[in-house]
């Protein structure tokens, strides 16, 4: 797993500053750098909820070479991500970037720039390269909190732990026995055979397509089997 | 591509009001309705960039049903997705909502819900299924304009192109018919209250997250009424 460093270059709002620790946190990133921070840390601890703890001890250095110390690639994030022409601004997608580089990655920092100015070519230069998240090109600038949200979350789908607050899904078997029953169900209501086939397969395809958890597989199978036994009785 | 409605339930921070109206233009979200705000939208405007016009535009309802008028499926957002046994509980990821549900969906409603207290169980019961971030299992609780970024971001990715490949989606209407007949099938072949209750909800879910196509709805439909019959005539 990557070994991620969250690094903001002159970070002016202290909203954005909390709530960037807080998201560090919610997935799983254990160090964050402050290059001459202009927000107040004292005010950014108050929107940072759990985050308290990382952004109180966030490393703060004044100038970004000291902030990519250590790292083996660093990733500078910028919404003007190419410039014809411009060796500089010639960036790869979010998408790309994590499919890429960061499944591969040891020790990465994410280096994002002021709220205002971003950052300056010569902060570009001192990163390996650009990245951009490809957004609506009307207005393809996104508030930084919500740029560094959507980066971390691209890089934790890739390489974070396993989630614990969704249901386990039920298993190919526990959906089998549904169907079987199902299938049962639709020889006794149906008679020609083309539209029993047909019942079938789209009952079939509703059913996996709805990614049923292991609880709720175990109420369809109590339904179905009401159901069959109530037609069988006839 | 999916048409897309934000809709935001009692929100509190004027500050988050003003950064998701700025997210939902940066990734091309048209409607934004919001339930009894708690927020200032007035101090919300002052976050919001180039959000200011579809912040301003905001339709302001004083129910969630109002505000889930006229799409097709409506999906909740916690970070809670997950409580053995209890229905509506049951969540699937966002990825999985995102690549089974989104790409086939026509008119869709994304809740969110307060910052402090989320969704109450009556407005989660009101939404068709549950969709949850698995983010850090220690702290999974993102702040509201993240979720609702890494939402839209998600969304956004997989509907930029132009699937013509795609049936078109069953109505909500055409959805309904065969939910109610299902109902009166539950009701003949369920005694306890509590348990027909718990297998509606689930057909409920079931049906809306695998997003039927309207032939799929036609074949549900003669499905249901054939084993409705069959059992009427016991």
């Amino acid at each position: 797993m990557v070994d991620l460093r969250v690094v903001l270059v002159g970070v002016e709002g202290p909203v954005n500053l909390g709530v960037i620790a807080r998201t560090c946190v919610n997935f799983g990133v254990k160090e964050l750098y402050l290059v001459n921070p202009v927000a107040s840390l004292e005010e950014a601890v108050r929107y940072s909820a759990r985050g308290r703890e990382l952004l109180l001890n966030a490393v703060i250095v004044d100038n970004l070479d000291k902030a990519l110390k250590d790292v083996d690639v660093s990733v500078a994030t910028s919404a003007i991500g190419f410039s014809d022409g411009d060796t500089i601004r010639q960036a790869i997608s979010i998408e790309d970037f994590v499919e890429k580089v960061v499944v591969k990655a040891r020790k990465l920092a994410l280096v994002f720039g002021r709220e205002s100015t971003g950052l300056t070519r010569e902060e570009l230069m001192k990163t390996d390269f650009l990245v951009t998240i490809p957004a609506n090109p009307d207005y393809p600038v996104l508030n930084l909190s919500q740029s560094v949200a959507i980066f971390l979350w691209e890089i934790w789908k890739r390489t974070g732990l396993k989630p614990s607050n969704i249901p386990p899904r039920a298993t190919r078997g526990d959906i089998e026995k549904i169907l079987s029953i199902l299938d049962t169900i639709t020889s006794q209501i149906v008679s020609s055979e083309d539209k029993i086939k047909r019942c079938n397969i789209v009952l079939r395809r509703i059913i996996y397509r709805s990614l049923p958890s292991v609880y709720e597989a175990k109420v369809l199978l109590y339904w179905t089997r009401r159901v069959e036994r109530k037609i069988m009785m006839k």
